[in-house]
């Protein structure tokens, strides 16, 4: 095992964990995060520390760490500020190799507390032990079912991991990720960064086998070449989306009172990530749409796209915001023409956009996705609308009054059935072709309420349906990004 | 009644409809349409025409428009191609005031069919008829609920209406609405705009009273001149949100394909848009986004903006983005400082973004976004998270094994209680201070599934909670835009 790997397992693969200011008072932190720790249904033992409590929430508490009858691996520690220091030194004592400090208001009010930060560390290093945090909002994994956060989120397990240094931009990612069936591997809120900082995490998800793709949010880093040279090396790798914050001279002022950041030249660091090849994204939904697309999809040779459009106006759009993103719209080839003139109806838009819209047959989407992966001057197809559309309308079917009478319960077993096909079609295209099929449709705008299946197919597979042509040829061109960095970074070695 | 509302009226308010090509066979558009006019449950009579049927859909079938025994308004249109121009004739004669022709097929296919367009046209004229479409995908009033289209979508009511020349786009704009507690006046999908263009379309939202905000999706204006006149004076009362396709090279070779529209230089459109008051957006989702901005907010009167956040990073986030597009986020003054140190812990950030994490106490959030109300140098709050957070930690606690001991069903019903105080307290602020309140939380983004109460208490009033600070800016700064425009307009009359 590496020794990133060594030292950081404790904290996100924990076999024991010491829940250090546990408590039976509701609104405390002490409850909550422990009430998430144990609702979530973490595999480890756990053990509540207080010195007033025989027990919390039915599990025996111990009034120090010390008492804890069994080798702890992870400390949480929940205790007011004054008392941070005092459960450090039991860490120690007790041989604990990581904790991981929730309690706020050390290094981001001021001088004087950013003094005891550093104290905390020094005490922790001489005993072998690392520290996340303090102020921060816990650590989770999910193929641990490791729920140890402030915010009660618990999505699935997954490959994608995020290290935070903002505790609520971390919990919108997982809410977003909830509502996506997309899985998630591994997230840290990294706080004030006393001893562990994002370069730390990045090197630890860059080894992490369970981690296939690595988000970050950063207002300030602790040491940029570190963080360059670390991304440079896990980049080759693993895509790494991050946000730095503090971009402009307003974001700036907010990051230094929020985390004391610094953030320095914001050109230089733009132009360090893409040396670095990191890709760099503006907000939390792009980063959400980002990551979800280098989960499954392979990467695109080129920046040459097709784009199939179940309806005209949404192929505009889409062929607008390829352009828009320095996509190249191809000229479909005569053979291509051909192909296609041979499975769809007389009147197609013989074009880029492929307009399949009047008088679409079972298969003509699917079929036509496939004309275009086949194509060698195509690198990723767009696939617009044509998922879960008959799906919404079966919906309707069920419910109506004429469902007897007309049979509508088979049809929209068959409208299913079709959206089903397409759906594990597209799955099967990618893998067959190695080629990315970015799929929107704005089906998924509701795929919730109403579960419709084919677009929960498709997203449990690990392809995100986009909401509209914009975003998906947005992702694209990130994809287009990367695929080229991986490239030139060949070329150089 | 202006002209415009007369001459248009039968096409959104008419009292009966007579449905030509009404049909029993479930895969073709002729049952599908009339299955969602029935299902929709429109208030007005609805007279099946088919000569081989005596009834479709348990409702008495007439042969011909003709044979049908009352005065009809609306004619909607759904037979093959060549039966069109016979059906239109029979209208005449009937004296049928509005019709839209559903059917495909004329002048998206070449110059041959266009010529087939200009007889339906010309006989329409001579009977005094007027015609939307062809090939479009029908009308709706959700206040009459009059649902007449190709997609299974029914929004509430409302005032928002759209005109789209693509039928898919302007469905996604209802899914979109759907989902999201917005309601709808009109919409209509214009087709290939043989009779009836967009231009006819705006002037007539200009002027219905159940319509405040306008949407508009084009890929080319039949006449440029007057759809700007038009604009130019429907602008000074309402909104219009305006994609207008076909931007790139690419984009307007598909458009040239998808409804035949001539896109013309992209540059003179935007400035033109500019001079008429058009709000242009790129995509879907942006004009869902803005639209929504426009129906209860007011509108601020500078760019001035203070970011109250219920966590740092959302915060630094927002700083930026406001930043980017081009918003002033203020400096707060001594008073405010002192004003907020009253209300807050010791420990808030004393700086915009008003970060209030730690420590939050109930009505910390409500308050700080009045105190920034009051300000006369703020014309527009953005308050982040603090939406229905604790109100998915509610629905944690309700499932959970502890909830008697520790009395967690009463503390949900706390928790949602304060979330809902925030809620309304943010609409009758609104309200009371005559400033927008722009509120952005992830806990939207799952609204839907965990039914989160507060967040759809404060959409159903008319508010969006966007779901990341980014849309939330590019909203704001579309609503300076327009605030901007109607002050010079003042100023120049």
């Amino acid at each position: 095992m590496s020794k990133v790997l060594q030292r950081l397992s404790p904290v996100f693969n924990p076999r024991s964990i010491a829940f250090v200011g546990a408590s039976n008072s509701v609104t405390k932190w002490g409850f909550l995060i422990l009430f998430n720790l144990l609702d979530g249904g973490y595999q480890g033992r756990v053990y509540p520390v207080n010195p007033r409590e025989r027990e919390v929430m039915g599990v025996t508490a111990y009034p120090s760490i010390l008492d804890v009858p069994d080798a702890v691996d992870l400390a949480i520690i929940v205790v007011p500020p004054p008392q941070v220091l005092p459960v450090i030194r039991q860490c120690v004592e007790k041989k604990v190799p990581a904790g991981v400090v929730i309690t706020a208001g050390f290094g981001e009010l001021g001088e004087k507390e950013k003094d005891l930060e550093r104290q905390m560390v020094e005490l922790a290093h001489g005993g072998g032990m690392v520290l996340a945090g303090p102020n921060c909002a816990g650590v989770l994994n999910a193929h641990l079912s490791l729920y140890c956060l402030m915010p009660p989120f618990f999505p699935k397990p997954g490959d994608i991991s995020m290290c935070s240094q903002s505790g609520n931009v971390g919990a919108s990612m997982l809410r977003f990720s909830l509502h996506r069936e997309m899985g998630f591997s591994k997230f840290i809120s990294t706080g004030n960064e006393a001893d562990l900082h994002t370069e730390d995490y990045l090197e630890y998800f860059g080894e992490d086998p369970q981690t296939n793709v690595i988000l970050s949010y950063l207002e300030g880093p602790h040491d940029g070449r570190r963080l360059f040279q670390t991304a440079r090396s896990v980049a080759k790798k693993k895509p790494i989306v991050l946000i730095k914050s503090g971009r402009t001279a307003a974001g700036e002022k907010a990051a230094r009172s929020h985390t004391g950041s610094l953030a320095g030249s914001d050109e230089i660091f733009d132009v360090m990530c893409r040396q670095a090849g990191i890709i760099r994204v503006e907000d939390i939904e792009q980063m959400f749409d980002t990551g979800r697309a280098f989960q499954r999809q392979p990467l695109p040779k080129g920046k040459r796209v097709a784009i199939v459009a179940a309806g005209g106006g949404w192929g505009v759009l889409a062929a607008d915001a390829c352009s828009r993103v320095g996509l190249d719209v191809v000229r479909l080839r005569p053979e291509t023409l051909e192909a296609l003139d041979e499975i769809l109806p007389s009147w197609w838009s013989r074009n880029n956009p492929i307009d399949l819209v009047a008088g679409l047959k079972p298969g003509d989407f699917i079929n036509s996705i496939e004309v275009m992966l086949r194509c060698d001057y195509v690198d990723a197809v767009m696939a617009l609308g044509g998922i879960g559309f008959s799906t919404v309308r079966a919906q309707g079917f069920r419910k109506s009054c004429h469902a007897e009478r007309y049979n509508l319960i088979h049809l929209s077993e068959l409208f299913v059935g079709e959206d089903m096909r397409t759906a594990r079609g597209i799955i099967e295209l990618i893998d067959t072709y190695q080629k990315p099929v970015i799929v929107a449709s704005e089906t998924s705008i509701g795929a919730r309420p109403n579960l419709n299946p084919p677009v929960l197919a498709i997203e449990e597979a690990g392809v995100m349906v986009y909401p509209t042509p914009d975003r998906a040829a947005k992702v694209l061109a990130r994809m287009v990004e990367r695929a080229l960095y991986l490239r030139n970074g060949e070329t150089q070695e």
